[in-house]
């Protein structure tokens, strides 16, 4: 390893760890706390959302943010709406009529926790929420706020991950080819990713068409990568490495990158993706560093 | 009845048809067809939404739009928003994990025809669909879609609508006060007249302060007027009548104003709160009219 490449490397952890504790910072500030009624929905809301997971998508939104040289108090309200978006879609996924499942990053699901009446609850009210602190942001411009409130509920409905779930719900027991799980997962999980990225550069006062084409391209291949290394986490690791059910996808009879492709071409294939991300901040230098460690980061959740 | 009274009734009947109509294009305007994938979740979407109710809260923001001489198709966004958050919350409210109704608006419910799972989904992509409406509108400017936006996010989330539905989960079983009854209906159905009708205010590129505050104080009235009504109903109405099943509060053992308070003093309680909402009024004349016999009509629904 290079002098250069681990400077590079310890940058980015140092710069990860800030913008986890930041996004935590900021959700919980504009979260309302347990004292406030209805005292029980604002403390399944805050179980659900607080404390959790990698915030893959805000550092996104964070990376994509510095790329386009905006200050990160400018991507604040972006970040934590991407991260409100998909706690919502996991209190709501989560659900008995929906995948029913018990765990959720390593603890009981929202619905086990509180009951699913509540939690069907949570799920909406963290979608409001989203939106409201776009909304209310104030370090940002009116036309930024509408652009970036369009393209969260798009990526949020029935066109973007809402339709992605229809179709995933749609395919169980049905075999699909690889190029129809490549339609469900752009929708399913790789619309919010987009959305996510994408809301880091519209968070900036002003910036390139050039920078925009390749945020475009970097996050839905970066999107897809994700989702073919969820599969193969999925058919590979224990439960309680993953801190949600394992092998559960094969359990429902879904089709996945690893029972299409078999697990060595569904990693070579996750591989092909992201080259496809990397190769997409090839015109840049040292601004795109921050997005791609960001997509090596994504890769070594796995392999 | 004199000449005046008979002219101004035709032609509120007029207008409410005239705007049932228009909203109703509006809103199958802007709905995904079944062609378009994922087919299932935007027929369902479609089967909750259209050629459904009285439209009393896109009404009621075409109705404030006139008084604020703004034209409708300035509120056509923030109406269908409204429709679109109400039938979301529909969907959701008859759930099994909720009221489980198998009835709605004379039909069977959205998850009795589509299934839970698909339910789930509808009234999350509504939600979206909402927002997204006010966010793409090319009829008004972008410091009114934020207000908007806002408006309408913090309507639907848990200090709105959801916080009103959570409310009324923790209550069933429990003897509640008028004053407690009054803050869940306040959130739970109030919050979003409150909303419907300011948006139709907002809609106005110009309003005055006075006329605010009168929109303010009339729906806050119309929205509980609104649901003493809802509870009249549900105690004296059979299920044909009502198009969703009748009597549930009473079986649910849940407090309502004609449980509190007998059927003659929930019927007195709701002609003072329509007092109370005509008299915010009163400083106006002719351009109040709309929403005067908009009053009447929430009122006629019943006795």
């Amino acid at each position: 390893m290079s002098a250069n490449v681990a400077a590079n490397n310890e940058a980015f952890s140092t710069w990860t760890s800030a913008m986890q504790s930041r996004i935590e910072t900021v959700l919980d500030q504009h979260m309302p706390t347990d004292k406030i009624i209805p005292a029980h929905l604002h403390a399944a809301m805050r179980y659900a959302t607080l404390d959790g997971g990698k915030r893959v998508r805000a550092l996104l939104t964070y990376a994509a943010a510095s790329f386009c040289n905006a200050d990160s108090n400018k991507a604040d309200a972006a970040a934590a709406a991407v991260e409100l978006i998909h706690a919502f879609s996991l209190v709501h996924d989560d659900m008995p009529c929906m995948d029913d499942d018990d765990l959720r990053r390593g603890k009981p699901s929202t619905h086990k926790q509180y009951g699913d009446a509540t939690a069907l609850l949570v799920g909406d009210a963290l979608q409001s929420l989203a939106f409201q602190l776009v909304a209310q942001d104030n370090h940002i411009q009116d036309a930024q706020k509408i652009n970036m409130l369009h393209l969260l509920a798009v990526a949020t409905g029935s066109r973007g991950m809402a339709g992605g779930q229809a179709i995933d719900l749609e395919s169980t027991n049905v075999s699909l080819s690889q190029a129809d799980l490549e339609v469900m997962h752009l929708h399913k999980t790789g619309a919010l990713i987009h959305a996510a990225t994408l809301l880091g550069a519209y968070s900036a006062d002003d910036v390139s068409d050039k920078k925009i084409k390749a945020i475009d391209r970097f996050s839905k291949a970066i999107g897809l990568a994700f989702q073919v290394i969820d599969d193969v986490l999925d058919a590979e690791s224990d439960t309680q490495t993953l801190g949600k059910t394992a092998g559960k996808d094969a359990d429902a009879n879904k089709s996945t990158y690893v029972t299409i492709l078999g697990l060595n071409k569904a990693k070579a294939l996750a591989h092909e993706f992201h080259q496809t991300a990397i190769k997409a901040l090839s015109p840049f230098e040292q601004e795109a560093e921050l997005l791609r460690q960001l997509a090596n980061f994504i890769m070594r959740r796995s392999f």
